[in-house]
């Protein structure tokens, strides 16, 4: 059931995790990477989670499973490169935020025998490269997979017993249904947190550095969500443009609901609108998916 | 320079921090507190940051300091109450999340002896209530004071010296400048956040536990502004209408920018846009506001 040689395609955030994350747990694997920028080579050279490899030939020879670390945007033209060096045997899979448009992607170009396994974990900080890895990113963390219909159960059970390997909770999906649900819960929350940065940058071209100070007040939760990998996002907006279009739309509708309800004195209205969402905070913490700790656990 | 007797009026989760600081930092000083509500004075005693009383005559007798910790809605009417009571050379402060309409609804009502130093703390947390204060809530966080032109230097510097002996950094304001730079930096994010988890919710009537499932991947930050008091936010926006309706308006033309970007597919400005939003979180922890951390420090 496990893979023997997994090479790494793309080595930021993900890709380092992944590597150290193996070399915590399992000494007899083998784990090669590549990627295209040399500075990011030399990189993830010292941190030391895979060997490195300037080449796809070096890098993929004889593995077993290949995992596209790459944007969203770069698979179509990294599976290009990648296919001419692939073993008989071997599995793709991937780690995008996006799901349907990956597959198009990457499984079109595939040959017959040649299997492609989507995954999502859900895991990642507001940092990106491969020093910003760490071993147990993964852990109590969610992974969605969104075979199509053509993948052998055999191969799907192999890259979640190999998520499952990390620490991670697998979990299957319809690739389109994924890519509504985490444009609720990631990509619009994102867009709307680099939208409300973007605001506060103008008006502080006026005031700036009482933005920075006073942003203790709310305002710098969302700088965290707006620091994450500035192509990642452009490629998620670019690649899941439908059901991102869709949540911002049903956003600004709910918006102008309530910016209605200010401008009218609606106070009714707004009380019983946010006495709705305090409640969902305390469904999350009680799913285990954050801390109850105040303000996140930080000091201040 | 120092008060002899501090009256707290509202007994939440600000008061229950100044008795709980004060208590901690000198035990020569005189804490009484007064709350309409029955379950809240209970709490409050079970806590013991001061001694409660049912009437403002009690409370307030001989009291040199009073501090009003009213939703933002309720001090018009709490003023009103309160001024029978006040002593000759009493000094009365409050800690409302917005000024200019508090300035409006405090000093009028006033004596011409007596002098209204507004200030607003900028600290709190996602819970409310007598039990959510702790002792060092204040320490290393900005407080804003903005008083009118009519209050003397000496009584000012007396409310300043109060605040900084509870940790905090004091800072002078112009009301109706500190109203617009916290619209900013946490008015529209406060709203916002209600906003997006309140289409969450209504989307999660479809899919409930994927929505809190998958919250980790960007939305449970969200969830953590939405869950603040649900009153102190609807009289925020009541009494700070203006200068939030302005920046929810250049936050929305915003919004529909990048909804364009993301319809034209034009990456370029997407990835420009977050490039520059990234910045700022850098600007933030170099100015003590945030943790480093990734996720806060959240361990998950």
């Amino acid at each position: 059931m496990k893979f023997n040689h997994v090479a790494l395609i793309g080595l930021g955030l993900i890709a380092s995790s992944i590597g150290l994350a193996l070399k915590k747990r399992f000494n007899d694997i083998k784990i090669t990477g590549y990627s295209r920028t040399k500075a990011t080579r030399d990189e993830a050279r010292k941190v030391g989670f895979c060997e490195v490899f300037d080449d796809y030939e070096g890098c993929l020879k004889h593995a077993d499973l290949i995992i596209l670390c790459v944007p969203v945007g770069a698979m179509s033209e990294t599976i290009k490169r990648v296919i001419p060096f692939l073993s008989v045997s071997a599995v793709v899979s991937d780690v995008g935020s996006v799901k349907e448009s990956v597959i198009l992607d990457v499984e079109k170009n595939l040959p017959k025998n040649i299997f492609f396994v989507p995954a999502h974990p859900l895991a990642g900080t507001e940092n990106s490269g491969p020093s910003s890895g760490f071993a147990t990113l993964f852990e109590n963390r969610w992974c969605i997979l969104t075979p199509s219909g053509t993948v052998p159960d055999k191969i799907i059970k192999k890259v979640r017993f190999f998520w499952e390997n990390l620490g991670s909770n697998v979990v299957e999906m319809d690739a389109k249904h994924h890519d509504l649900v985490l444009s609720v819960t990631s990509h619009a929350p994102h867009l709307i947190a680099f939208t409300m940065v973007g605001v506060a940058d103008e008006f502080s071209k006026v005031t700036k550095s009482e933005v920075i100070n006073y942003s203790a007040a709310g305002f710098r939760d969302f700088t965290r969500l707006a620091a994450s990998d500035p192509v990642m996002w452009r490629d998620v907006f670019l690649n899941n443009k439908d059901a991102a279009l869709e949540i911002l739309g049903r956003f600004t509708e709910e918006l102008f609901i309530l910016q209605k309800a200010i401008r009218k004195e609606d106070g009714e209205y707004l009380l019983n609108y946010f006495e709705r969402t305090r409640k969902i905070r305390r469904s999350i913490i009680d799913a285990g998916q954050d801390t109850a700790e105040v303000n996140f656990g930080r000091k201040h």
